[in-house]
């Protein structure tokens, strides 16, 4: 593959098949609100994903937004979430007038630590939003035990587990709601866009009038909706990348093998466990580096890939509670339990899609094993 | 034109121009993340808008919400509109944790009354969203001195003004922030999409942080940010729909001066007063039916155009005071100052864009003149 090599390289449609379905838009002069290939893809993705309710949105945030709109949390109740995760999980939180709490991660999973959860619910706390993070999924049935025993709201924060299962059943049913992103960099994308889905079809209604101002009919508005329609260019794109899912997974399953013949091993390297019963959705390969073990940093082994031309990515650093606008807010349990205070400096992602070949996967292992 | 005939249609481009411009993005695999069309297309429109700052965004709405994240306005504060608009405008100031407080209508030109926010001014007013509606302006000059005298933050709804001038000063200067719209529906559209406009160069940081996340650098979250950004294919749709915009407004000119024909003299029937000095978008064509004199209503004019395919619409109906959310909350002049009210079942605007012929003029004429 040609340098620089970056984290993630999106999945491209056939320009042919692509401009098929651009004439039937130029056609139509249908091009967003709802459109035919909108519907065709709405369809596709609830068939593929395997869950009852799941609505379009024009980017994951915006479908997380609406996500926690779904449940009428009180003003200023907290949420607790994890550090360890991309920006817009905070900021959705923060942007509908709650307030993040941030509880630690487990050190294997690198998700949310269920213990940790249950010392930071107070009187308060209205919901839980825990991310299936890199690709591995939560600890569902310790999360779901809290949030019951508390009478909380259980959002997951799926952007990076498109088509997972645990124990077979679609990871996008499991809580009160779940969000994908499907943004360029995701498995799955559709340039920019999200969904959200539930295993309540009666759901569907709501999130449809969050989605489109609250529109009911053309002559009743009955919610505080935004714009969360994703357009017919989008739905192609989506449409079209569908197919090309599962033979992309197969080319990163064969990465991660590659890569794990060198790092497994290793020592002071620590590849990220899955929870038991979990299928990958081959998002991110993410490492720990523990440099008292390993005689280098972090920091040392991303210079010396971006010295060859490959540009790892210390996801997600910072995490959130670093974030200028977190730093000085109540932080329940990451600095007394600082497990992701640990992981922010060791955390790497590596190059991981259909486009590391051979010869990358050759760099990158003398890069770690000098 | 074919019926059925709507309000709008949107312009589109050559399919060829389209198809060359994809197979750039095809070739960087650059899909979104302020990508090279975007930037583009980003400095085409400031350039022509003639404004110093201009940021593009995924839709208006998520302009709107940024644009009034953007002056932290006090949570709980209230915000002064006006109930003949979209439903995005009001949403858009409860999403943020604003209350929206509607006053009324100027009953010439449809646009929020001056004299009528200065009633609903309050010690906990901290803005205006003013709408320059259906495509003329706001009389400016008299909100900003109400904004200046009570210091309140004054942002213009730009969704229906796409080029406007008043007395050739560029409209997305005026107030403290201007939005745009270029949803389909628009005269300018990039399928979804929008814009933040201000007169100050150095707002374009903190837009821009609002837009991603808050992400400053790799080492820096800096604000609540959220997902703002616009696609590389919403990108090339705006720059090849630019150009095409000044005929497209010729055609819509000639249209306006072909229903003023026999419209403008009709008794009982009332065209929008334009705001002095200003160029009108060519947005929309609303008029006001007045029963008792025309002897028929709008909506029955509306059913009968409907009989021949032709498909008016009664925007904006139902107005904001009626939504569901905002009908049992304090409206402070909607009421007592009834203009809205008055509009509310008598506005309608006409199929308004290049594709309405001489034929479905003739057809129209008859409705109106039988």
């Amino acid at each position: 593959m040609p340098r620089p090599l970056y984290v993630a390289r999106p999945i491209l449609p056939e320009r042919d098949d692509f401009i098929r379905l651009v004439d039937e838009v130029w056609q139509s002069r249908v091009l967003s609100n709802g459109g035919p290939l909108h519907q065709r893809l709405e369809e596709a993705l609830r068939d593929h994903l395997g869950v009852p309710t799941g609505l379009l949105f024009n980017n994951g945030t915006i479908a997380l937004l609406c996500a926690l709109k779904m449940f009428s949390l009180p003003p200023g109740s907290e949420v607790i979430t994890t550090p360890l995760t991309f920006a817009a999980t905070a900021h959705a939180i923060t942007w509908n007038n709650l307030v993040p709490v941030f509880a630690d991660i487990d050190p294997r999973t690198l998700t949310l630590c269920p213990a940790s959860v249950e010392k930071a619910v107070t009187a308060r706390t209205s919901a839980i939003v825990a991310v299936h993070v890199y690709g591995t999924a939560c600890d569902v049935e310790a999360l779901a035990a809290i949030a019951d025993r508390h009478d909380l709201r259980l959002i997951y924060d799926s952007a990076h587990v498109f088509g997972s299962t645990i124990d077979g059943r679609a990871i996008g049913t499991f809580g009160d709601a779940s969000v994908f992103s499907f943004h360029a960099t995701k498995l799955f994308h559709t340039l920019e866009g999200g969904m959200i889905t539930t295993n309540r079809p009666e759901d569907a209604e709501s999130i449809g009038y969050l989605r489109n101002f609250g529109i009911k009919n053309e002559d009743e508005v009955v919610a505080v909706g935004i714009n969360g329609k994703m357009n017919e260019m989008q739905a192609i794109v989506g449409l079209l990348n569908l197919p090309l899912v599962a033979p992309e997974r197969d080319r990163r399953r064969r990465l991660r093998a590659a890569f794990g013949d060198f790092l497994t091993d290793l020592p002071g390297i620590t590849l990220q466990s899955e929870q038991p019963g979990v299928t990958g959705s081959e998002q991110y390969f993410p490492l720990v580096v523990d440099e008292t073990r390993f005689g280098r940093s972090r920091d040392d082994i991303c210079r010396e890939l971006r010295d060859i031309g490959i540009f790892a990515r210390r996801y997600f650093h910072p995490i959130c509670t670093d974030f200028g606008p977190y730093r000085g807010k109540p932080i329940v349990s990451t600095r007394p339990h600082p497990h992701a205070e640990i992981v922010k400096h060791r955390v790497l992602c590596l190059p991981f899609h259909g486009g590391v070949d051979d010869e990358d996967v050759a760099d990158i292992r003398r890069v770690f094993t000098r």
